[in-house]
């Protein structure tokens, strides 16, 4: 290796960080001009793309290395999880500032090694190149049962809104982070939830097996921004019950509320479910929350019923990197 | 759409540049949580990533927008056509600043669209963002019949390289396009090749399907980092002859046998041929010339052997964002 080689070191590092495929579905994953995948017979294949960068999506200074390495695999599987499907392999896109390809990068490949381990997501391949700043997008293959993904386009009037977990928990954890002196570190639920989301892939694929949702997506820039997208896709409106929010006795800055509609990171399961089967489904799923938390409209507007009982426009609050300064 | 909704904004605009899926074996392209895509039966797939960034991969003031659109997906279908590979569609992740959300985002998703069009490769999904750089990073999902790609690791000592088309016309592109003021615009064959190359698709495939080369790879960095690479993968050397490089009458800065030997962004097609096979091929395949360049060697070496017979090592000297400066 010579002293202008040191892209192919980075590559090395990597593969060493990950070693061969387990697979064998997946060959000849790094090293190559592409990587090797053979589909399962009778499923369709998932496809999802993800950007997590620094300063837009994580702070190099607060979020840990192995935080941004979980997180950024996590997210992206999270895409996988709200069709129902099962993640198989992904590819990463890496640009790193030279002084991180050492201590930093280990802590990187050690958190992005954990969730490809704990998601069953294999590294396949990628493109690493230098810049001034970590950028990062990961694009993850998953499978479905051919005709099983569940989308975001079946909801009806009627149907039941469910989500999983709590709401507001990551953003909470985001609030605290930014307070805190130095690196982050997990020591409560709401940080943990913040840094090392969990993909909800076992509630996912359970609920298209049983065919018991009429749509669904995950959680990832907050309700108030989300459940618009849902329901523009699906057509038809909703009506939130404030009072019906999971959220938890949070001490924070904001109110918990707030956090609820508009807490972006949760990466819980937002879904529809016909009246009939919505008595069908659990309190909770394997100790994971599931509540009820309003009803599809007709009427294309989402709106929020307050515990005084009046009506309310939900404005979307979220997250979004376009939205006016 | 509320004012806060700039990034659903961005994503419709994508959609509409784009329109709806042409091919049957992919579903719901845009506008869900992932993109569904069926894999034809008796092949396998190809998955390669690779980024395109401001500053490290174009100029923003030199390279015209739809260049852009068109070389950030021409690059990445680059290495499907280097394992014999057909292109399928791909993922586009996007990072923009606001004030190119409107002149410069139309002439990049027109270009980007002519690529789609024209190496038939369409798009299934992707992730946007603001950012105040142009960051961009493309993942293609290719097919190539089972057990047929064509992998860098197959070459044997005593198989004869072969180079497609010319080599270093694209860097010597890149350096009149720097000299120029303002735009680059293609006002010849050297810019042309630098800002719209053209993947090898059609040549990876006729010798992955007469299986008459036995490794191959694009060259995207340069030949002396890449051949290499592709020496590394085999367990060989290579010596390469000066005499023979496939250089064009270069009017330009640098020396034409630096460039050949040292330019990047070519994407011409490196492979290696049994000798026995080497005299079935033919000297252009459908206009594209295929050059002779050298033979591999047991010897873990890379040589040039120069016009005067003198063999020295060739050194690295392409593309590689982690040289030292």
């Amino acid at each position: 290796m010579t002293e202008k080689n040191k892209e192919n070191h980075l590559v090395a590092r990597i593969e060493r960080a990950f070693g061969a495929a387990r697979e064998k579905a997946l060959r000849l994953a790094l090293g190559d001009d592409g990587a090797l995948w053979i589909a399962r017979p009778r499923r369709e294949m998932v496809l999802t793309c993800d950007w997590f960068l620094e300063g837009t999506h994580f702070l190099r200074d607060k979020h840990p290395a192995d935080a941004v390495g979980w997180k950024c695999l996590a997210r992206a599987v999270s895409d996988i999880a709200a069709m129902g499907g099962e993640p198989r392999c992904f590819l990463l896109s890496l640009a790193l500032p030279k002084k991180l390809t050492g201590k930093w990068l280990d802590g990187f490949l050690r958190g992005l090694r954990r969730a490809s381990k704990a998601l069953r997501c294999e590294l396949a391949g990628g493109d690493t190149t230098r810049r001034d700043e970590v950028l990062i997008s990961v694009t993850v293959i998953g499978e479905v049962r051919r005709g099983g993904a569940i989308l975001r386009s079946g909801a009806g009037p009627g149907d039941t809104i469910f989500v999983s977990g709590t709401l507001g928990e990551a953003d909470l954890g985001l609030q605290q982070l930014r307070q805190m002196r130095g690196m982050g570190r997990p020591m409560n639920a709401a940080l943990r939830k913040h840094l090392y989301p969990e993909p909800r892939l076992a509630l996912g694929q359970w609920l298209a097996k049983r065919k018991l949702v009429t749509a669904m997506m995950d959680l990832s820039d907050g309700l108030s921004s989300d459940l618009p997208r849902l329901c523009r896709t699906s057509g038809v409106g909703a009506r939130i019950e404030v009072d019906s929010l999971p959220v938890k006795k949070l001490r924070g800055s904001k109110d918990a509320l707030t956090l609820a509609l508009h807490g972006g990171d949760d990466y819980e399961l937002l879904f529809t479910v016909k009246p009939r089967n919505a008595a069908r489904l659990p309190d909770n799923f394997h100790g994971l929350r599931l509540t009820r938390i309003g009803e599809v409209t007709r009427e294309r507007k989402i709106v929020v019923r307050t515990d005084t009982g009046k009506t309310e426009t939900l404005r979307s609050g979220g997250w979004d990197p376009f939205q006016a300064a």
